[in-house]
């Protein structure tokens, strides 16, 4: 056993500490973040001056995170953690819809709406017909799924980002399937933008010469009875930014063609089909 | 190569995303943090509850950074990373004082004082002649050695935590030897006392039942021309806490006798030669 703290056997000092009637797995989840930490330290050789300048950083990010705002969301969200998390807990079979991540933009108070209706709410940008079924593995349609979609404006922001000059529930609508699992509602076509980079985050994907923009996309996160949830987006095909995501969100299947239309209403029209699993 | 972010390929997606000319160490450093981390999230099977968990728990931890507070040092030092970095950049040849903890408690405006001068200025406490030489490895003395010197009071805090009731500098002081390379003053014998636990570190320490006491000791950090910096304390033999020291800063070579004495001015003396190495 080791007694005192050494740098060899730094890991064994630490985890050791823990008490045995320890929840096993916050046991199990810490002496694993230890042991990854500290390998992290040795495998680079960690400065004094590195560790002051990674607790300023961290100290700052703190800072910055508000009601309004939350940079470690952000931070784990460009270091591709969240997306990592998301992953591992949403492994779906082939031909199910895929997650992504869920992105700190949702609200809570989303507008109740009817198929078909404008979620766009500031005459801004170009109208896109959104379109598409939900439905199971084999292509059945579900009954009262609960559809929550969001979308930045025009101008690349979501309402959240400017409340003094959008409506709040701008590009946002909560819709429910009928018996037909059918789905249909107009927003605007969404266009790329750039994470928040006037804070640590911004300065780090600096430092590593990182691009910060996300492609332009429509967020779905629907729920079923009997259904896992899906935390989902649309991305739109041909967007430059597809291959170099800010927070790693892309996947192939979740690029979807935007098709001009000739029509009165609309410009653009979208269809995408939300494939649901069975809850285990 | 790969396009979009997968499970199996995470770290790649991340890593892949910095650009060409990225200052190398910053790469290096990301890239191992990168690796470690969602080698971490995968090892464990992070769930989605405990990644808003830990989200929420480094929200906390920096809104309780301030300036006289600094909850992330706290965090790095109970999971034993600040030991682990201060080991990797000193390491010393055998027969060397070897390095501890700096900790938070440290100040810039010390009192200089004299040689046998008391340092306690509070009247409490058990009164502690410290006493010992500044030499380097083959035993000569060195001059200008300048000595700083911080402890808690009988109490158990340092000065800066109580600044209402303790003078300010009290058990701390600034001295630098002559040529026999001699230090000796006055302090008292320093009580262990429990790092602040009414912070998110003080949450972790007792869901992992750990304890969050640090064995009784004296800050010395010696600087001396030509030679390396020493950043140590002296810990007092048979304190209870000495095996689970809540931030694992004791090591065995560090651990003096405070004998009793039988004196007027003094109960208790410590002595602790302090042996610095040439900077390369």
């Amino acid at each position: 056993m080791t007694t005192y703290f050494s740098e060899e056997h730094s890991v064994e000092a630490v985890n050791g500490r823990m008490a045995p009637d320890t929840d096993p797995r916050l046991k199990q989840v810490m002496a694993s973040l230890v042991k990854h930490l500290h390998a992290f330290a040795k495998d680079v050789e960690l400065t004094q001056a590195e560790w002051d300048y990674a607790i300023e950083f961290l100290t700052d990010t703190g800072h910055l995170c508000s009601e309004d705002r939350q940079e470690f969301i952000l931070l784990s969200d460009t270091l591709g953690f969240s997306m990592l998390v998301d992953s591992i807990n949403n492994r779906r079979p082939e031909g199910a819809t895929e997650n992504t991540v869920f992105g700190p933009f949702h609200i809570d108070d989303v507008p109740v709406r009817q198929m078909g209706d404008v979620i766009s709410m500031d005459g801004k940008g170009e109208p896109c017909l959104y379109i598409g079924n939900v439905q199971d593995l084999e292509g059945n349609p579900i009954e009262g799924a609960v559809i929550d979609v969001w979308s930045d404006n025009a101008d690349g922001f979501y309402d959240v980002q400017e409340p003094d000059t959008q409506p709040r529930g701008n590009n946002r609508g909560l819709f429910t399937t009928g018996a037909d699992g059918a789905y249909h509602f107009i927003g605007v076509k969404p266009p790329p933008y750039p994470i928040p980079f006037d804070g640590t985050v911004g300065k780090m994907l600096a430092a590593l010469g990182r691009p910060y923009y996300r492609p332009g996309h429509m967020h779905f996160m629907v729920i079923a009875d009997g259904y896992e949830k899906i935390v989902t987006h649309s991305f739109v095909a041909g967007d430059p930014h597809l291959e170099r995501d800010a927070v790693f969100g892309v996947k192939e299947q979740l690029i979807l063609d935007f098709e001009k239309v000739d029509d009165d209403e609309v410009e653009w029209r979208s269809e995408f089909d939300i494939v649901m699993v069975p809850t285990p």
